[in-house]
Order: structure tokens, then C-alpha cells, then sequence
């Protein structure tokens, strides 16, 4: 293998795009850097790894989809979703959530969601939140919010298919996906079948969190699914009584992701108790935060509307 | 359905013990409550399902084997296995883990283990940690920690059975298995594959978290499995200014959990960015929290050591 002195790659898949442009060409970087597949348009229906994209129902218009990952649970994926989508909202957009985190979803409790989800002939309609901010989760289909969905890979990976292909989302901007943690069915099924524009990645500063947000960029990366931005959550925490903000976790780690894998930094949150009651009295949608208002991918809007649903592969 | 005056059973799977001592005779809870199935011994090799426990290889005995689950990811699974694994090693007792967090591993880096797993024509080698802790990961099987593993359930599922039975665990009497978050192929297969002893539950204080925290229980219990006790993590801060500890996320639900499922309260712990630090620097093992040296489930001990062998499935 052929180096050059300046490149970083260390010849793993996510190399550091930096060492391309300055001309690496160790053969597991040409093989693995994806730097020119992110500029591709994921609109084209098709992956790049022979699996066709799922097309959405007669009933249904998504002009931007954009899911949450990060590997690593626990660090405010669905807090991050539910506050995207509540921006956007603000801003007058049409939004939608789909809650992909089939055996831990979040999203209908944080919107103050209740009761089941109704259905008609033509599909299952999206519930609505106080906003009007259209979701999709497993827990709108059964009976008592705290039961336990013990489904393998398969069925899990076809129902969340069926939040894109069976539900009525009606009219939508932006549809946010909240993908589960991990790098196993559902996050591959999203990422295979449902036409993403985009990923948010959230991580926490912890460095056991950093490896595993890597494999999940890694992972987006050789599914060749654009990355759109880093945020990270839980940098801090602010002393009730003396006002002190301090590092929960230790420092953070996100420049150096964000170096690595030429990701874009859009910011970072504290641990804000008033967000955990905001979320745990279904209010998410009451909190404000700039980073979730300012947060514009707005090169996107309108693109999907009038796609072709003629191959819709249901 | 009868219901009688005293019964706080709200009819699900999970119903509330205390009722059924009280006398409840509601059909769901005669269906589904466990109280009684919880005294039932795991050690009889056959579930209760119809699919039969998987026997260890001949080159590993283990006597007693825990799970820790929640359900939800980021309540500190990892760090409340591998504080518990130590707690249990500074006892003197043999002890391992078995990182069943196939997509998300962190129990490796944890311990400070680095390299990958040696083998013999007998098997796969598990690790050992600095105090003697026998572990083993899918991040000891891939070349490089933040390789992502995109595998589909099944080949996941099958991946946690072969650390039971091909890997040469010796003589341990505590193996200690880190279930990955929710409901899904792994804790499934877990639970009905490997002949737990018991299950630890470990929540947070959020009520969201105590949404999924019950989800999880409810599995459990369907699956049979006794629940030796419920952890707490998070529970509070302390500020290194002026030292006030203080709730991140609102008040606790422990008690609520305990009460509803009859599961015993264990203890609940703060975030300590010394642990986080601990943990990130692989030296877990020196970290002292008093709940993790007084858990004690004597009267487990002993029990599978010299357990027939013959019928080994893999």
C-alpha cells in the first residue's frame, strides 16, 4: 500500500476525507471515502447497493426526509427529533415524525400523544400533536403504552416500511425519522428502503459514546447516506443553586468527529431539567432552543413532491 | 371481567402482585400474572416457551448467570454490569461478562481490554481484564472498536448464542451479560436461549425512561425470567462549585416500578463524572460505589456447576 506523509486515513471505510483532498491514495481510502458519494442526491429513489427505495402511498407527499441517529442510546435522540421537528413546525413548515424505535419509542409521550391511531380504507393516519405535527409510532398501535413489543429483526424492519408506505401522512415539508439505537434491522431497513436526504447525528461526551456514534457514521457512510450535521447533547449541566455550568461527562468530543469524518457541527445542548419535564408532561413542543430553530437544510424543500408513484413496491 | 374492590391491577401482563395477594381474581391478572413463575428455578435448562436453554461448552462452567437490562439505551447498563462484574471480582469470586450490545459495545473499552480474542482448537478465548475478568464482545472479533457491525437480527441473535457456547469460559461462578436496549432479537434470544438466573433492571429518573423500563419488565415476565432487583442511575448531580447535589431529570419512580412489579429496590446512583472518566480510560475496575459490593444473591451460587453437559445444542 502506497502512503503519502499527510494522510490521516488510518485505512479503515470513514476516512479522513482532509488526507483525500490533500492527495492520499492508500487503496482503502479510494475503496472507502465516500466524500463524492455525499454530494449525490439520495433523491434518485435508488441505493447504491441494489436495493430499491420504497416509494410512499397515493395519500402521502414528503418533500425532505431526515432521520436521528447515533448508535449510542440514551443520548436525547428523540428529545433531539422532537425538538427539530417542533422548530420547524415554528417556522410554518408542515412536519411529521416517525418514530422508527420500535421497542423503545418515545416521540407519541413527548407530544402529549394518547390513545390509538385511527385508520380508514385507504391506510393508518398519522395522530396529531397540539401543533399539528402528524406522528407515527408503534405505541399509537397498541393498547397500553407500556407494552412490550417482543418482535425479531424481520418484523420489525417490515413494520417500520409500512410507517412509510401504509400511513397517511398527507402533505409534508419534512418527515423526521427517530431511528433506534444500533446499527442492526431498523436503522439498515431506513436507510435502505425509505429515500433519506439526510442524517443528524447526535452524541453525548462520553468517549465510549464517541466509538459507537463512529460506527454509526461509519455505517450511514457505507450506505452512502449524507450526514448533515453533529449535535451534541448532555455537554453540561448548570448547578441549581450557584448558576455553575459544568461538564457532566468530562470534554467533548465533537470537533475531533466532526474533523474526522468532515461532518458539519451544528451545536450543542445542555442537561436541561426543564426539557426532561417539558418531555415527560408531553409539552416538548413549549421548549425553545436556538440551535433547533436555526438548524436549515432549506436547499431541500420541495424536490419529492411530484416524484413518480408509479413503482411503489409495497 | 370481576374485579374485586382492593385489585390496583390495570389488567395488563405486568399486573400488580400485591393485588393478586390481596385476593384479585381478574382475569388478565390470572393469565398473566408471574409472581408465582418467578419462584420457578431457571436452572431446569427448558424454557417455559418450548424452546430449549443452550448447554455451555466442556471447557466452561458457570454457576450463575445475570442479565442487566432497561430497555432504554443510555441509563448506564454497561457501566452498572461492569461495576457489578467488579464488585463481585473484589469478592473473590471468578467472574465474566458477555457483552451481548452487539451494535453498540462498550464493555471492552470499559476494562481497558484492547486486541482482539484469541482462540484454540477449541474455541474463541475470553478476554481477560486487569483484575482477572473474563469478558467478551464483538469489539474483540472486529479489527478496529468503531467498526460498525450492520448485521440483520438473526445473524445477531445467533452471534450471542456462540458466546455461550463456543467461548472457553473456564470456571466462573458469576457471568454477568450486558444486554443491548429494547425488546428485540438480542434480549429475546438471551432470555430464552441462555439459562438465566436473573435479570438486574436498571432505569433513570425520567418518567419516559420508566414508560420503557416497564416495557421491559413486562418482557421479562412473559419470558419467565425472576427479576433479582431494580438500580437507579442518574438519580442526581453534584455541582463541583458548591457541592449541591441536585435531581437532573425530576424525582425518581423507582418506588412506583418496585411497588407495581414487586421488584426489589436495589439503590440508586448519581452521575459521576469520575466513573464517566473511569470508564473512558478502561479503569472501571477501580471505582468503588458501595451498592455494587452489597448485591448480593448468595443463595444463587453453586447450582449449575456440574450440570449435565450432554445435551449441548450448538
Amino acid at each position: 500500500m502506497e502512503e503519502k506523509q499527510d494522510c490521516q486515513c488510518d485505512g479503515d471505510k470513514g476516512c479522513n476525507c482532509e488526507s483525500e483532498k490533500n492527495g492520499c491514495n492508500c487503496d482503502e481510502e479510494k475503496a472507502g471515502c465516500n466524500c463524492e458519494d455525499e454530494k449525490n442526491d439520495a433523491h434518485s429513489g435508488d441505493s447504491k447497493k441494489g436495493i430499491k427505495k420504497l416509494t410512499i402511498n397515493n395519500f402521502s407527499s414528503v418533500k425532505n426526509v431526515i432521520a436521528i441517529m447515533s448508535g449510542k442510546g440514551g443520548v436525547g435522540k428523540s428529545s433531539v427529533t422532537s425538538l427539530l421537528a417542533s422548530g420547524f413546525r415554528k417556522r410554518g413548515f408542515e412536519v411529521g415524525v416517525l418514530d422508527a424505535d420500535l421497542t423503545g419509542p418515545s416521540v407519541p409521550k413527548m407530544f402529549g400523544i394518547k390513545g390509538m391511531a385511527k385508520g380508514n380504507d385507504f391506510g393508518i393516519l398519522a395522530s396529531e400533536s397540539s401543533t399539528g405535527i402528524k406522528v407515527m409510532s408503534i405505541n399509537l398501535l397498541v393498547p397500553r403504552e407500556d407494552d412490550p413489543v417482543i418482535w425479531r429483526g424481520p418484523i420489525l424492519a417490515n413494520t417500520v416500511k409500512q410507517f412509510w408506505t401504509d400511513v397517511i401522512w398527507g402533505d409534508l415539508d419534512y418527515l423526521f425519522v427517530d431511528l433506534p439505537p444500533g446499527t442492526g434491522d431498523v436503522p439498515l431497513t431506513v436507510m435502505q428502503s425509505i429515500p433519506l436526504d439526510g442524517l443528524v447525528i447526535v452524541t453525548s461526551p462520553q468517549e465510549l459514546a464517541v466509538m459507537i456514534v463512529n460506527k454509526a457514521i461509519k455505517m450511514a457512510k457505507q450506505l452512502d447516506i449524507p450526514i448533515l450535521g453533529l449535535i451534541e447533547n448532555m455537554s453540561s449541566a448548570v448547578c441549581p443553586k450557584c448558576g455553575e455550568e459544568f461538564q457532566l461527562f468530562g470534554p467533548g468530543h465533537s470537533k475531533e468527529i466532526s474533523d474526522r469524518f468532515c461532518i458539519p457541527f451544528l451545536g450543542s445542548m445542555p442537561v436541561d431539567p426543564f426539557l426532561a419535564k417539558l418531555c415527560d408532561h408531553g409539552k416538548v413542543e413549549e421548549y425553545y432552543h436556538n440551535l433547533f430553530i436555526n438548524f436549515i437544510p432549506d436547499r431541500f424543500v420541495g424536490s419529492r413532491k411530484n416524484q413518480d408513484k408509479s413503482d411503489n413496491e409495497r
